[in-house]
């Protein structure tokens, strides 16, 4: 179609509207309102500004379309018909089993770059694509994101407003569905599109305010938005429900088909079969190529000095900055402390700084990621729960990326509890396709480092605060699902599972015990997701307990990964678990691992506890 | 003192830095430089305008100050000496094990309503306790809270900009340190107040700019935050380390003792003793009196009956709203879906909108709880995860709330992975002084909405979109650790664990299975923390088996729960965990928990495969 004929454009944005409305009927839900707002303004994106190579979706020259309000799904699967990409057979296949037309949108479908659906999120990664475009790839690709209006609400919005801005993100528009109604009633602010476009100028966007269903006045403001060299928000004053008078501008009319679908597809024009040449992406500029990586040479340790693994994990990331040109690093204003600062240091042109914004951070790896970079995010363990929707949404969007959390646990000492890294093990384990490493000494954890680049999914590599004995030789492997047998022997008693600072009490335990005449095994447990079952049931089979221990709360770490391990394959075995049950405060990291019942002293208590009652039942 | 008289202030201005560096020295380690920095701005506040009775820091006549830079803690607690509420004596214990003056602030100071430490918590707390001041307590009390330049990038502090100029609080001040120091080098705007003021004002709040060592500027930004009628941002250059030339606005002197801190004393002005008589709060209205309870009576439900949970919350809560009169709703923006709004109806008084803002919504319970108000919280589960890092805060600083998580797990159906809750039970197991519960049906659900007012800590309750037969009648008695044993017999061959919607598909595996002449224990788990260990382990006793079953990630959740009722005592049965191992799409709610095997016939399937092996080998 000629794509500057108006009356085609709006026969565009009809046949937009009756899609979207025939994917909530076959479906039975959806959100049909969401999409009749905003089926003007991706009518026009999509026939003269959205550069698309339709034949290739892989083409790194193509602009990204994120629909950050992603319940509006019907009217991005109605587009990806339109431009040829979804058949009229698929398109009414929406939110079957098995169908790539999910209730809200993920990469299954070629043109979704990441998955939404949970409000605040589009946003933040497009400042992610749009750093990737000129940072990175160094391509003139635009980032277009549709917002809803309720999602101004969350935070992680304005993180993106600032760090687009901060950054000179020029090749970032966002489009803001201003459609008054959120779910279960109207928005603080309504139609007032000046109040958005205060706060939104204020952090240093340009903006531009519309009528959402002029099609002139929507072209004007993406022209606009190219030509102003500033990120640019388009505030689009729209109608929820557009096109359909039963429905327009009601409320209580959110997330539900239509009450007279039929009669809407009608009212609408009936269903049309428009088919739009999608402006295709000019060549500005080579595509970038990555060079062949080269050998990863992590620097060694030699056993018996003494390291933390926060800096340990700062200078093998360091090192594969130079083996690996994809590699990045994203800091949220604590790289002195994670130690990303020996990265930042050799590599400042892929290191990247969002100041203490973790969901902005966490999003734009998300982003990057899309783009085939290979982003390690670092900050404390604790603070990295501020991003964890982020988190569980990338592994949606079968997202790759390289977590770091650093202060894991007690042992940080005074700082106290709001610093502490309590809880992550639990978050991160159960977040789908991730990978758990919680390494104990500076080998290991370069190690581990170069193994997650190669890993898919979400992997997270707990370390460190304080010095802690190099205790393998550099020339030791470990891989993601492995472990290492520290002491062994015919006799032994009972196995202590540990990882990261435990491993160091595990062994000195060991030592009390020996001293005892007690032999115990000790396992290094450094992979908690996956786990080595193998190591765990011989284990269980040759001693008969498994003693866990860990600087983490006693729910969903590392004891419970243990468990995990015997729910097939017969009974398990009789497993201990020291965690940290009680609130600390501030103290020594001595004496915060003494109290916690988790140092050397108390796991050998706990170790002759269990000795002494099978010693007097001859059983448990 | 005179509290007017300049000299004197800027005397106490140098005790408080004196005392902070102090602080510092005696325990290794702390923020000097970032309590330097806000010693005048804390000077001013505590001698004219911080309105505490010192004698009774529970009189609710009382201001309340936040150190939202928590990190500053050494300011805080000479600020509390200077009050007279900790000793010369006690203030040197800062950090030492046991001690009230922690590394970052804790409730376990009389001044402290709520902890801080993970940066930009305490200004969207603050907005909590403005919003008490102003709609709950109905008293004149200001709030304070001193907030760094550097959490200014944390988009909960936008959330609660906005909030705070929507709710037109106007007793709550902003003060903010521009130090233009970061933890590991400048910020974005550096001094540049000007940046911070323009995107505040837009966010509709008062801004004053001024020099932050400049006593008679900070009075005046003060009495002009007390005269102007709406919330009010002071935001006020500084210095780093101000006072000791060795580090003023020097980087890489954030966190650490200053390098010479016995000069640094001497360079302050000694050691001294100044005393400040605290202005009283004036009586201005009464304080809000809670009328005695009356009896919870929520909707009875017919055995039978087809409910949602969640809506059975919704209703259980409006009639809990009917006793008690401290019981608080707070939503953000999905009252419809959560069922929130039967509160809301009944409620409106004591019902809180906060639209899509899930971190400002939990921050502004913390708030509120820290007055007495009992406050229910209520999103879908997975964007409760959104509020984790405050949840996780609300717990160190002891708070008392009760959080509801709806839309749990693939029985959603066809909206998709986004909005499931797959990851919650592993999240808020691993809280410190968590509930966590999990009803399977509306009556269970109306007698632990009642149940959780009377818990201390952080309660969760995860509810079920889909409706679901009413399995227990009214009358039964539900608790907090309980568990319910729906069927048993002398021969049963194991025992299927289950809570919420896998209850009923449980009950229907054991139909299944005892039509093949097979009897199966079915235990109802709906206290997932604390949990029954009794009637697990009795289980596990007589039938040796224990068969997991939840619409959960396979991690952290109901499965891992049941092992750690047998982490001791002996060793634990069998056990075989059923979970959602994959990523589910769109389906329809029974196609969903068809496809992970933990519907009806995929746990019978599973106990079959059991008995066989069984059979089989005598042993597994």
């Amino acid at each position: 179609m000629a794509t500057g004929n108006p009356s085609k454009l709006a026969g565009l944005a009809r046949q937009l509207r009756v899609d979207s409305v025939r994917c909530a009927e076959v479906a039975g839900s959806g959100h049909p309102t969401s999409s009749l707002s905003a089926a003007d303004l991706m009518a026009v994106l999509l026939a003269k500004y959205l550069r698309w190579d339709v034949s290739d979706m892989t083409n790194p020259q193509n602009d990204h379309l994120i629909f950050s309000k992603g319940h509006a799904s019907p009217l991005l699967y109605a587009l990806n018909k339109a431009a040829g990409i979804v058949s009229d057979d698929e398109l009414v296949t929406y939110r079957a089993l098995g169908s790539r037309l999910e209730g809200h949108p993920t990469p299954s479908l070629p043109t979704v770059d990441v998955a939404t659906g949970s409000l605040g999120q589009g946003l933040p990664i497009g400042v992610g694509l749009a750093l990737s475009g000129k940072l990175l790839d160094r391509l003139p690709y635009r980032t277009w994101v549709l917002c809803g209006d309720s999602e101004l609400a969350e935070g992680s919005m304005w993180e993106a407003f600032e760090h687009a801005a901060g950054e000179g993100l020029d090749k970032l528009t966002a489009i803001v569905d201003v459609n008054r109604l959120g779910q279960r009633g109207p928005t603080r602010y309504g139609w007032d599109t000046g109040a958005y476009a205060r706060r939104i100028a204020a952090h240093g966007w340009h903006t531009v305010e519309i009528d959402g269903h002029d099609l002139s006045q929507i072209d004007q403001a993406y022209a606009e938005a190219l030509a102003v060299g500033r990120p640019t928000a388009v505030l689009a004053r729209t109608t929820k429900g557009a096109g359909v008078a039963e429905v327009a501008d009601q409320e209580g009319r959110h997330g539900k088909p239509l009450p007279n679908g039929r009669e809407a597809i009608a009212e609408l024009g009936g269903i049309s079969d428009i088919w739009i040449d999608v402006p295709e992406p000019e060549y500005l500029a080579p595509p970038h190529q990555f060079r062949a990586p080269a050998d990863y040479e992590p620097q060694p340790y030699e056993v018996g000095e003494e390291v933390a693994t926060r800096t340990a994990f700062g200078q093998a990331l360091s090192a594969l900055g130079h083996a690996r040109p994809d590699v990045l690093g994203l800091d949220a204003e604590v790289a002195d402390s994670t130690r990303m600062e020996y990265f930042a240091k050799e590599h400042p042109d892929r290191f990247f700084q969002f100041f203490i914004a973790e969901q902005q951070m966490v999003a734009a790896a998300v982003g990057m990621q899309s783009r085939g970079w290979v982003p390690y995010v670092a900050t404390f363990a604790a603070f990295m729960t501020r991003a964890y929707d982020f988190i569980r949404m990338a592994a949606i969007g079968n997202a790759n990326m390289c977590l770091i959390g650093s202060h894991a646990g007690v042992e940080i000492g005074a700082d106290g509890p709001s610093q502490m890294g309590l809880e992550d093990i639990a978050l991160m384990r159960a977040v789908h396709s991730s990978t758990v490493l919680h390494p104990c000494d500076a080998n290991q954890t370069a190690a581990l480092v170069g193994a997650m680049a190669e890993q898919r999914g979400i992997s997270y590599l707990r370390t460190c605060r304080g010095d802690c004995p190099v205790i393998y030789h550099y020339d030791e492997e470990f891989y993601v699902g492995g472990s290492q047998v520290l002491r062994s022997s015919p006799d032994d008693a009972l196995t202590i599972v540990a990882a990261g600072i435990t491993v160091h009490e595990a062994l000195g335990a060991a030592d009390i015990l020996a001293e005892e005449g007690v032999a115990v095994r000790v396992i290094d447990l450094y992979s908690i997701k996956p786990v080595d079952v193998f190591t765990l049931r011989q284990a269980a089979q040759e001693t008969g307990c498994l003693l866990t221990v860990e600087d983490h709360r006693p729910e969903g770490g590392l004891g419970d990964a243990v468990c995990g391990a015997f729910m097939t394959g017969g009974p398990p075995p009789v497993m201990i678990k020291l965690a940290v049950h009680d609130m600390p405060g501030s103290a020594t990291p001595a004496e915060q691992l003494r109290t916690c019942g988790i140092d050397r002293v108390g796991i050998a208590a706990a170790a002759r506890a269990y000795l002494a009652e099978l010693d007097a039942t001859g059983e448990l």
